[in-house]
């Protein structure tokens, strides 16, 4: 599993675009606290509103991770960005990247990590060997959000409960299962890179026995209705065994993400195919909520959108960037 | 894609029994002709049937591959493995293996490989990136072999519609996704053993656009009801868009594979999920009948449980080793 050194300097590079930054916009939105600063190249275009500090600046005020929470112009990495990790390594700071190559195939990086004894941690890779999943009941309680679809809130979602939970005292931990969720908690398994065998036996290490009142949040990844990715919300789902399920939801999809000859599936037979499954390795499990993406429609439509999705399902509906949670956990 | 030269040698090793090299026993089986001996260590206690060879007189008859289609006692290679292994590397082998450890750990072999140009190929691992799926629809007919359960015949049943379909004339292939699957065909993908994300995409390309007419038989693996694997049974079957499925049943199983806390799943619901899911990538799928492994019962207590599934699913049920799988094909 990977482990993070905290706190961080957030990486914005030459960021086209705040869209393009939206990793680490992701940990500064959710992890102020630990964020020293951003560090930005000349023409970048995103800002964290985090101070800009230097290398050495944020070094010296305890930074000790920097983050590369953006993309990559092009796939490549300029000479600017390369210079920038050689001395960042030279400084002492463990990299963590979001890209989609290796850190290790940068010319020279891993060999001066070695040197001076850092890590190059990637998040979208998985090396660690897992066991294969034993489905025991696990003590301690488990939430986990499903989508409708890829990139639907579930995240979000899961950490707006976990802020709620924090809110009223109540025992919990966010479980970060792709790159950005892993950043924001500095600790968790990107699930889809973890080789088939494995998937379900890692969410079982991720999650581990706990108290019996300790909540577990787990970050849900792709849908049982997405033909790319439905494999591993299956074996996501079956390691983490929820106790509940909260279903994520953008009502302004017009297909399922990629795939242009797919339509979303219909919210009821959803939930009614994410329990069934679920009930797999947890018989107990129900769906207590539905969180919905309302961001392209006015207040009022808004609440109007939201109690019907209400009064279809029988469960409440809420928008958590909207309203937060509180409306999730009372359904606990 | 693993792509084996044949024939092969199939090397029993000192095989404790002839369970230890059921790899090798299955090749012996459904390929005969593509096997030119057995070659076998003192001690060894399997026996394929096959003409006993010397790596020498084997290669001179055209053997391409030796397949190392057996356990290794205590999960070590002894030193009378590794000198064979090499000797077949001089004689321009390519090596081909079912272990858990790679071939290119055995001291010195990869870099004799490298000389003589031979390949070893690992059967359990995959080293190839495949795409994302992509969920479009493509030409060409498939079955897909589901389980109630893992190791429940789901090769042998594939293997056994194959027999039959190239005894009627029917265009068909042969699709591998497990390590036996593939040194029986020579080619195949380990599904288990590819990136969760890259899972469905794998078996788009493992089973790609054919004429209108030609069935691809897939070889399922795990179960939607095993809680280690049914992540790897989803994938797969997105990824095969299967037209027809057959359910494979063992009735002799006091509980699922590996798992004491779990029941088998009834036979009915398991139908009922398989073609729910299935008809993600492909509405029209159904299953056409089921693969009952009577194996324990005599004939006329075999008949008798093979009607009684038939009355209660409405659907064909077999035992293909008994009786061959002409009334899977006749469903179809």
């Amino acid at each position: 599993m990977i482990q993070l050194a905290r706190p961080y300097l957030l990486f914005l590079g030459d960021a086209a675009d705040q869209l393009a930054a939206k990793t680490a916009v992701g940990v500064a939105q959710w992890r102020p606290e630990q964020c020293i600063g951003q560090l930005r190249l000349p023409d970048c275009h995103a800002d964290l509103g985090l101070p800009d500090q230097t290398l050495a600046e944020a070094r010296a005020a305890g930074a000790r991770t920097l983050i590369i929470g953006v993309a990559n112009r092009g796939g490549t990495i300029s000479d600017l960005w390369r210079e920038t990790f050689l001395q960042a390594t030279d400084l002492g700071y463990d990299l963590a990247s979001g890209l989609h190559t290796r850190l290790g195939t940068i010319p020279g990086l891993a060999d001066r990590a070695r040197a001076k004894g850092t890590r190059l941690v990637d998040a979208r890779f998985s090396d660690r060997a897992f066991p294969i999943a034993t489905g025991v009941k696990r003590p301690g309680k488990r939430l986990l959000t499903v989508g409708t679809d890829c990139s639907v809130g579930k995240m979000f979602t899961a950490l707006a409960i976990e802020r709620e939970m924090q809110a009223r005292g109540i025992a919990c931990t966010f479980r970060a299962t792709g790159q950005t969720g892993i950043f924001i908690a500095g600790t968790g398994i990107a699930v889809d890179a973890v080789v088939s065998d494995f998937l379900a036996g890692s969410v079982e290490v991720l999650t581990p026995a706990n108290h019996p009142e300790h909540w577990d949040l787990v970050e849900g990844q792709g849908s049982l209705f997405h033909a790319s990715y439905a494999g591993v919300s299956l074996g996501l789902m079956h390691g983490a065994q929820p106790d509940a399920l909260v279903l994520c939801h953008d009502p302004n999809r017009p297909h399922m993400r990629g795939l242009p000859e797919y339509q979303l599936p219909d919210l009821l037979d959803c939930i009614r195919l994410n329990e069934q499954c679920a009930r797999l390795t947890n018989p107990a499990c129900h769906t207590v909520g539905i969180a919905v993406n309302t961001s392209h429609l006015p207040e009022d439509r808004a609440s109007e959108l939201l109690k019907t999705i209400e009064s279809q399902a029988g469960l409440p509906a809420v928008d958590p960037l909207r309203q937060g949670a509180a409306r999730l956990v009372d359904a606990l």
